[in-house]
């Protein structure tokens, strides 16, 4: 056995939740989006989702703004440097985890 | 967005936990594997290891028999065809998921 197929261990447990992941693959495709998108997007509910942004947010992978389109609040979310570093890592680790054990 | 996508949100948590994930991979590759084996190869901590099992025992995809060999206890872990099942599924599921978004 390789000791690279073991590095499946030391993904980013952040990222890997899937509803995570989902959420930094959507904002990893786009400039920015709000909360209202991302809400219909991923089919989360209104709490969920608000959590998950919270932990991105916390660890530094994505950035929130609340601000006002005219009178209705806007929460902008958008993908950092380190929330892009961190989801092209995880894909290359995922990606050459599933190539080692192509079956 | 496809709503294909947001079927990562169903991923086999079960499988999904990267310790998992890696034991289940293992045991696809082998007919059967003692204890040790799978410690040795996952790097795991025998505590970690033994739970990691009990879930999965738990779960119906793996088979685990304790014998000996010679006055030796010997616990022999097999995947059963419902962990192979599970196991060919999350591999699509994520594979389908990571070309739907290759960027």
């Amino acid at each position: 056995m390789s000791d690279d197929l073991r590095r499946v261990t030391e993904l980013d447990r952040l990222i890997h939740e899937p509803a995570r992941l989902l959420i930094v693959t959507i904002l990893s495709s786009v400039e920015s989006a709000d909360f209202l998108f991302l809400q219909r997007e991923t089919g989360l509910t209104k709490g969920n989702l608000s959590a998950h942004l919270s932990k991105l947010e916390d660890a530094g992978y994505v950035k929130i703004q609340k601000t006002f389109k005219g009178k209705l609040p806007l929460t902008i979310c958008k993908l950092t440097a380190a929330g892009t570093k961190a989801i092209t890592q995880y894909r290359q680790q995922l990606q050459s985890f599933m190539e080692m054990t192509t079956q």
